[in-house]
Order: C-alpha cells, then structure tokens, then sequence
C-alpha cells in the first residue's frame, strides 16, 4: 500500500543531551528517526506509529519541534506537558533543537562479542510485536477486520501496511483467535505477522554469514538481545568449485547452473536455520528477521542475480546498496513474511562481508587509522578511519587454505598450526590442532615455516633454499628441494610431511599479492607503517596467524605486533549487530556509500609492488626494520 | 527497500493562485503533495523526484518553504530563482505560503465522460516512463549496475526502490539494450519495468468494473489521457450463481470454491484485458497499471479473501481501504511488475463500485444534497454532498433484472423496454429493444406495466386487481389474475406476454426495498424530498429507467424529474479517473473514510417503512403529491 513520493528539504541541528551528541537532518524528520541517524539509542516498542509511549524525550528549547499532537496526550499527563515532554516519534524537527533524553528512555545497551574488540549497541531491531484484543463486530459497529485491528493499535497504525496473504488470512485468524491477537511489526511499516493468543515473548531473528566455504547462523533472542545459538555448515555450493571464480564460471556457462547454484546458497542456509532453531527447541516461523552477510560473489548468487560481471573486466556488481526481501521471494525458511535484510557491498570483490567486517570493528568511527585484512582466497584490505575508508581485494589465492600446498590442509583435526626451527640443529618442533598426530600443514604453519627457515637461513630472501646448509633435512626429491618438517614415523599419514620449493613459491605468491594490497593502500592515503594505529585480522585463518612470523615473511607491513588484533569472524558479528539495530543498518549503508575501491590490477605500482614484495619480508628491507637482522 | 518509520506533525495553509485554493497539510510535506491534495494540477514526469523540473512554482511569499536545494539549481537559472521559481517537488511546506502556479506547469486536464456529468480532472497517473542512456562500466568507473542508472537518473532517485525480479534481469537488459534503457517508474517510489531502447511512447493502463454479472475492461494511454478501447464480457462466475449471494454460499462450503472463484474473476479480468489489448494492437505488457471497482463480494473474491462474513450478520468487510498489488501476485495479465491498485469500500455491500459512483458523480465535493442509487440485485443508495455522505444497501432482489417475473428477462434484443396502456380501451402499446417482435419484459418494462396499470386503475394502491374493470386483458389463469400485454400472435415467443399478480408483488418488494433505503437515510439527514438537488441513477438499468414511472409506483422519491440524471456505468468511470489521477485515488480513499453506512435491516423504523412502501407509490400519499391524483 502505497506512502507519498520521496521529497527533500531544509536541515537543522539536533542536540541529544546528557550526552551532546549532535546531528544536521532534514527538517520534517521525527526526533526518534533523528536520534536512530545519530547513534542515539531512544526506547520504542511500535517503531515510531505513537502506539507504545515509551519514546518520551525533553525539550530543552522552546522552539525546533513540531507542535503538541493529539495522540501525544494520551500517553502525557499535563504536568510532564508543562515540564517540555514530548514522544520522540510524534515531534518532528523543524529547526535547531535540544532535547534531553530521560534515563527510562535510553535503550538498553547489548554487547556484542568481537573477539579481541567490544561493540556496545543499541537494541533497535526492526520487529515489534504489540499484543491487542480487537471488539468483536456487532451490528452497531461494523468496521473491516484490518480498519478494526489498526484502530485498536491508535497513534499512527493507520498508515500500516500488509501484505495480501495476511489479509486473506486475516478473517480467520481473527475469529479463530476470538479477536485475542498479537500483531508482528516490520519497522513501523508493515504488519508481517497475526499470530492468535499473545505471543510477544517470540521473537527472534537470524544473522547469517554465507562464506565461500562455510554458512554461519547465529539465532538472537530480539527481544533481549542474546545470542540463543550458533551453527556452521560448509556451503553446499562447494560441490560447484572451491573458490568463487570457479563457481561464477560456472553460472557463465548456463542460465540453470546460476539458478542451481542460488538454489544450493538457499538449502544451506535453511539447513543453518533449521539446525540453529532445532537445537534451542524454537520453531523458524519465530525467527521474522534474517540479516545476511557474504562477500559479493555469494551476495548475487544467493539473490539469484547473475555473477559473471564480477568475474569479466571491470568486474562490477549488480547492486551495491542493501535489499530488504520477503523470506517467501526467496524460499528462505524463516516466517515466510519476514524480512530478509541483506547487508550492502562495496565493488565486486569487496562484499557484504568487508562492510560488516568494518561496522563490527568500528573503523568508520576510529579517529586513528586502521588496518583491516580479511584473509581468504581473495583478501579484503581495508585502510581507513572516521574520515575515509579506502578499500582493496586481493588475488591471494587458496595456499593459506592449504590448496597448491603439497601437505597443505585445512585446520583439521592433525593439522600442524604452529612450527619452529632451531637455528643451529635446525630440529623443528611443531604443534598440531587437538594434539593429534600430524597430518598435513594449515596455513598458519606455513607461513611459520616460511618464517623458521628464513630466520635459520635455510632459505633465503629470494625464497630459494640456500645450496650451502648442511642438513638432511633439505633435500633433492625428483629434482625439487624441500624441507622436511615431519618423517613418516612421526606423522598420522605414514608420509613425510614437507615444504617443497614450489611451496614455498606458492606462499611467496599468496602474501605478496596481500602485502601489495597494503601498500598500494598506504601509498594512495600517503601514510607510512607507523600511521597506523591498529591492524585488524579478520576471518577464520586470521585467527591463527602467528603475527610475528607473518611480518617476518612480510605477509602484513612491519607495525609494531602489540598493535595487531584478532577478531575472528567480524563479518558474523557485523550480520549480528545489523540484526539488533536499525541504526547499525543505517550505518552499514554509509559505510558501503562512503568506502573508496581501488581496483589494484590496473594501478600505475602494481606490478613494481607485487614483484618487490615477492622478496621475504621485501625488497625494500627498509619497510621491515623489525625483519632487517633475519633477512639478506 | 525500506523507507523511514511513519511520523506525525504540525499543519500549515498553502493557497495556490491564481485559483486561490487553499489547503491545511503537515508540515515537511512537498508542494507537490499538497497540490495534489487540494486537487491542483501540477506537472511532473518523474513522480515528484526532482528529475524531470517540470514543477515549477513562484513562491509569492518570502518565508513558508524549506531552502532552494541543490538539486533544483539544476533546473533554473538564476533569473528563475531571482524571481522566486522552485521546484515543487523540492519545496516543503514549513509555514504558511502563498504559491502561483504558472501556465506551463499546469497540468492539462482530461475530460471524463460520465453520461449526464461532465467531470475534468488533471492527467497525473502513478506510472511515468523516463528514457536513458547509461554510461558503461569502465575500470576507472566501477559503480554497480543499479546505482549506475539511478546516479543517471540524478534528483532523489537514489530513493527508488526495485524488485528483485527485475534486479535479476537488469545485468542482461542493460547489456543487451547497450546501455539504452527505459525505466518505468511508480508512484515515485519504484522502478517497475527496466526496457530495452525508448518506450516512453508506451505507458497504457487498465480501468477494470468487475460486475456481478459483467466485467468491463478499459483500455486507456495514460500518456494522453485517451480512452483507446473498451471490451464487457460475461462475468465466468455466472455458472456458480446469478447473485452475489449464491456465490458466497458456495464458497462457504469450501476453500477450493473460494479459488475457484477467485480465479475465475481473474480469468474473467484476463480475458478482458486481452481483448481490449488485442483489438488496439497493444501488447498486454505495455499497461503498467491497472484500477479495479466492483462490489463488496467481488472485491473480496476477485483478492482471494473469503467473503463469507459479507453474508453472516453483521456483514462486516475483510478490508475497507484501497489497496496496491503487483500483478503477479494476483496473476493479473498487465505487466507482471506493474501495480493493481483496488479502489476501497465502504462496507459489506457499499463496495468499491459505490465509492467509484461517488468519485465519478462529484457527489463528495456537490454544494446540495444528492441521492444517489445503483440499481442492481443489492441497490447501493447515497445521500450525501462535500458535508457528509450516508450509505446503505437494500436486498432489491432480482425482479429487475427479470428474474422470478413470469416473463422478465434482461434488455436483449426483443425485449419490451417501454409500455404504455389506454386508460379507457386498457389498449397496450409498446417498445421492444431493436424493434423485435417481443419476447418477454426487462425491468423498465416492468416498472412501465406497474405504473401504467395503475394509472388506468387496472390495480390499486395495494397492487390487487380491480375486481370491477372489464376487459378481457385482465383474466385468471389458474386460479390466478394477470393483465395480457403482448398476445401470441404478436409475440416472438408464440407465447402470451402478461403481467400477473405474482409479478406485481415481486416488483413490490423490489420497489419498496430500494424506496425503503430512500426514505430511512432522508429520515437520518432530517430532509424531505424538496431537499433533494439531484437525483443520480447509475448502473446499467437505471439507464433505461422511466423516472416518471418510476415515481408513480414510488420506486424513488417523488422529486421534480429534471432533477433526475442517468449517469450510466459511473462505477467504470470512477475507475478511470483512479487510473489517471492519483489524487482521484486520495479522494476515492476520502470518500470511503467520511463515508458512514447505515445498516437498514436494524433499523427501527425499518418494518413500518417497508409496509408503507410497499403501497403503490406509498400508504402516506404526502410523500407523492405529484402521484396523488393517479392512486388510490
């Protein structure tokens, strides 16, 4: 049902006291939608229509709001009138303006869990429920079923919209429920629920972060805020290719195999909703809201929008601002009227979940410069901070992953994840994930071998082993060197466990296309290492990454290491704080409008760059003082 | 997408010269809007999104509007701005403002035949078409796909919403249209049809009447103004039911009865879209938008919402206000993407077609009284002016269509449509539709036959025969009494034509139920018949109708006959000023608000006024001066 054409108009300044928060908004806008633009957390069940009261703000200046409106009476006794309070929904700003905001209004605060950070947000999720006993009609009153329930809401309910299944529901649910109703909420605009009964103690949602390999689902509890469960699930789409390029490929070929390959993105994250509500004893029908994140490729293939102009020069998306969906448009089993709110993305291979990674680490508000890597098979790295947000992928490629590693494998079970060698013996010792025997090397440890045998100068800044060591352990197997790490009697595969030369080409590979990514960053903000303030490893493989060994290969730029934070999957946290508040997706659309992409292919220094960095740590040692006694 | 949460705010008057209308709108709405509102006409191609500067207004007061914006300084020169010229789109309303509207921003206004009315209003449809032409992606411009048209569109089209259907087809359509596109815009607010090259000459649109028995389909270019085709076809719910009755019973039953005749009503409306297309040479897919009238039930059918509360006391609607609707969900031939919109009801039987007969008559703005009545087997009766309008619905049964009369049938071709008897020889002659020989009575026929039988005092007051009148065209046929009209030597039947007693009493009960309505919502406005400044007979047989006698048998209230006007199918021709006036849809959505209904089967006064008219014309001959000296 339709709402007037969009317009624009004049600005004015609004001050949220105690804190002195300030914001310039277009006049005409409500205090409460204001406060949401300005990170100012204001209580409100009914999303703004004037229902629930609970939004009441003082005005400390006499003029700048709109005046008294009629419904504001009814949730105001004279006194309160007489001392300048007001609903934050019912007061528009019409100029300059300082309001107070009470204790009783403040939205409580959630903390959301950012490993190695930690985000304190507002509770504002986008769904309400307001539980409501409509009058049975009678003769002397035969108002519509939909025109009764929304009188019974009062304020702005009017204006509320629904969609046709719900109201072809609608007479029946009503007289089965003996007009005893709980109405479900969209952000103040739309009635996506008529559950029978009072319901309002369900309401949950979903944050998903659909990763190449992996599908994250956190269930929240939306009416306090608490994580009720996590699951993962490895992306069924994997049967279609490991990495991305191979998967857009092969939608390139057919139409069906885009359609199959959506359809697969849609299975898998069912399977992580129905699991996630499985386990907590919740049925997927109380889930009304789904935030999802994912990079670009997964963003368009889960909306079953084509992928291939990512793939094909100059690789650009489709869309870039965020969606808000029906779950039914896309088969997604939550409450098949819920909301599908899907994070925007910033250019073709920096997606939904570089911006979430960036609203969950708080760059866009530092005041000091940030360094975000987001490891994969393609690396995001973001350099930025409140003023400016400048953006980069990189082709890392899947060696971090284990993939072109000869022993290389993922962080399983056995996996060796951390190696040292003795200089003098060059002995290695290592760890492996769950103390079990070795099986392979994850991507931590190699890029600790890299590191351990540069140090003990069994290879050399080149990455070529160096001809004059005296070990058994480097040696010649069918005309290629390698280094061996574990002997067949030690590991759980009954072979040697090894670094071959080509290995080590492979890592050489992987960590100069990310380091290039840095520095392209840092020359175009004209920065040097010791501008930036924090780096930020983001993603499963950051996790692990020894950072001492990683500037020692110079994987990441020399920055001193007390400097460098692990926050383990910051997309899902993003996903997460998205789904506890409108204001956080209010952010993330700034985020992805405001972030520069530099596209690194085609930048004047790439190929300099990239060949200098293929050096351990470069060929400029002066970028790596920490590294400069190791190397040469 | 979203838009922001609903709010609330002050007022402000806006007068607009050289008409000098004034309005009372929120402020922070736009000029635009409020013209809208007060129903001036003011150009727009892009739907209000600063796109198109056509808009152009004079301010005449200095203060009242929100700051010149960026946008419109892209569509006036600084001479235009010296002398106070705004966009309309741009401009909000913030205090009381005085505005002059100049020539060439006035929207052209359309007439709209409305047999006996004439009614101009201003061509303003939801639906635009806007033509261009995208730059490609190059590696130094790497926007997305979408925001890439939207940033071509400039003004706040950034606002614009899109389906995701669309957005999955938009890579393959820029690509293949080389970046010449057409947009098809709704309302301002979404984009709903992305074309290949220049289509803008192509915008068509659909007025739909969904009868009880007929579907009439009108084909109009919505780029004029012009009606280009006209198609009515049979209603195929026909073989569930003649009446409305019949058919809510049968879905009463079941839900599979509820589809079915739900998509028969779809089918039906198909059906006509295709015909009224095919015969214009216009693909079906070139009508963006479609506006739909019909009573209460078929309303209610034709959206798939059960309508069996309209049929159990105490007759309350699913749903009174409009609604807007995709066409795929309904499964609606217009384009898949384009909008239905179903103009509101008033009440279980006061349906859409009631509040359409409003619009189309003018009744809601009129200075005196009307009454207005839609004869059909549930006779919706108004009363009402721009102070106030009161509805109600009379069970008139089916005796005018020629149902349970002996020898009624419908106006076809042979059908006896006008009658007049000798009051001394008792002489019949008659008027057959097409001049055929007869073959039975339509209803204006019937209502004929009462009067003039009447008149030559063949029946009395009370509808019996009068015992003492000689001639052999009164006779008793089986124990019952009836009056030859047609003998059959004269008839295409073979068959006499008469007039029994039987049939006198249905048209009784049909007259006494319509004049009943009549006579209760006068009783309520505290008037009499002299109050009474027009009455407007609307519908198919109200058209055919003898107002003199229909007064002498006291089917309607005894007013001077100049004061009765035959406006024909004004519900179809509501429906198109809905279609090419979205201010016509604000006021059909006023008008189904202010709108009361008065429920006449619990009516106190309801019995004694139906005994009393059931008297031909009434028992209480003061309310008939101009019949006095013709009854009793």
């Amino acid at each position: 049902m339709s709402t007037s054409a969009p317009t624009a108009g004049a600005t004015a300044t609004v001050v949220f006291q105690p804190d002195g928060k300030r914001i310039s908004v277009k006049t005409g806008l409500s205090l409460l939608e204001a406060a949401k633009k300005a990170g100012v957390g204001i209580r409100s069940e009914c999303g703004g229509l004037g229902i629930c009261g609970k939004c009441r703000i003082v005005a400390l200046t006499k003029s700048g709001l709109s005046p008294l409106m009629e419904i504001e009476k009814e949730h105001l006794t004279k006194h309160d009138m007489k001392a300048g309070y007001r609903l934050a929904c019912c007061s528009r700003v019409m100029d300059d303006v300082t309001v107070s905001i009470p204790e009783e209004s403040r939205l409580e605060t959630r903390k959301i869990l950012v490993k190695g950070l930690e985000k304190h947000i507002s509770l504002d999720p986008t769904v309400h429920k307001i539980h409501v006993t409509v009058p049975h009609p009678v003769i002397s009153d035969v108002r519509a079923d939909l025109e009764r329930v929304l009188d019974q809401l009062g304020g702005l309910s009017a204006q509320l919209e629904i969609d046709l299944n719900l109201l072809q529901q609608l007479p029946r649910t009503l007289r089965e429920a003996g007009w005893d109703i709980t109405l479900t909420i969209w952000n103040g605009q739309r009635i996506i629920a008529v559950e029978s009964g009072n319901t309002t103690n369900r309401v949950y949602g979903i944050a998903v972060d659909i990763g190449t390999s992996k599908i994250i689902g956190y269930l929240i509890d939306l009416t306090t805020g608490k994580l009720v469960n996590v699951e993962s699930l490895e992306n069924p789409q994997i049967i279609h290719g490991e990495d991305i390029i191979s998967r857009i490929s092969s939608t390139m070929r057919n139409q069906e195999k885009l359609e199959e390959l959506g359809k697969l993105a849609v299975e898998g994250v069912n399977r992580v909703i129905h699991e996630t509500c499985e386990k907590a004893s919740i049925k997927p029908r109380d889930a009304y809201e789904m935030t999802v994140v994912g990079n670009t490729a997964m963003h368009h293939i889960f909306l079953g929008i084509q992928p291939k102009y990512l793939a094909l020069s100059p690789y650009v998306p489709v869309i870039r601002r965020s969606i808000n969906l029906r779950a039914k448009e896309l088969g997604v089993d939550i409450n098949p009227t819920g909301n599908i709110h899907v994070l925007p993305v910033i250019a073709g291979f920096v997606g939904a979940d570089a911006v979430a990674d960036v609203l969950a680490t708080g760059i866009y508000e530092a005041e000091g410069l940030c360094l975000l890597l987001d490891i994969g098979t393609n690396t995001e790295v973001i350099v930025g901070n409140k003023d400016d947000i400048l953006t980069c992928s990189c082709a890392s490629g899947p060696a971090f992953e284990g993939v072109h590693i000869k022993h290389g494998i993922k962080a399983v079970s056995g996996a060796i994840e951390r190696i040292r060698i003795d200089p003098r013996s060059y002995e290695v010792t290592y760890k492996t994930v769950n103390g079990k025997k070795p099986i392979g090397l994850c991507g931590s440890a190699v890029v600790d071998a890299l590191a351990e045998m540069l140090k003990a100068q069994i290879i050399d800044w080149r990455g070529k082993f160096n001809e004059k060591i005296d070990t058994p352990r480097v040696r010649r197997v069918k005309g290629l060197t390698e280094f061996l790490i574990a002997s067949k009697d030690e590991t759980g595969t009954g072979e040697d466990i090894t670094m071959t030369q080509e290995d080590i080409r492979e890592v050489q590979l992987a960590k100069a296309a990310i380091y290039t990514g840095c520095a392209i960053l840092m020359k175009r903000k004209k920065i040097v290492e010791d501008a930036i303030e924090k780096v930020v490893l983001a993603g499963a493989f950051g996790n692990y990454l020894n950072p001492v060994s990683s500037k020692i290969i110079g994987l990441i730029p020399d920055v001193s290491t007390k400097k460098i934070k692990f926050v383990g999957n910051a997309a899902g946290s993003g996903a997460r704080m998205a789904l506890l508040s409108r204001g956080m997706r209010e952010t993330a659309q700034a985020i992805s409008r405001r972030a520069r992409y530099l596209e690194l292919a085609t930048d004047p220094d790439f190929k300099t760059e990239f060949a200098s960095a293929m050096y351990l740590p470069h060929r400029n040692l002066n970028r790596f003082q920490s590294a400069k006694s190791v190397s040469k």
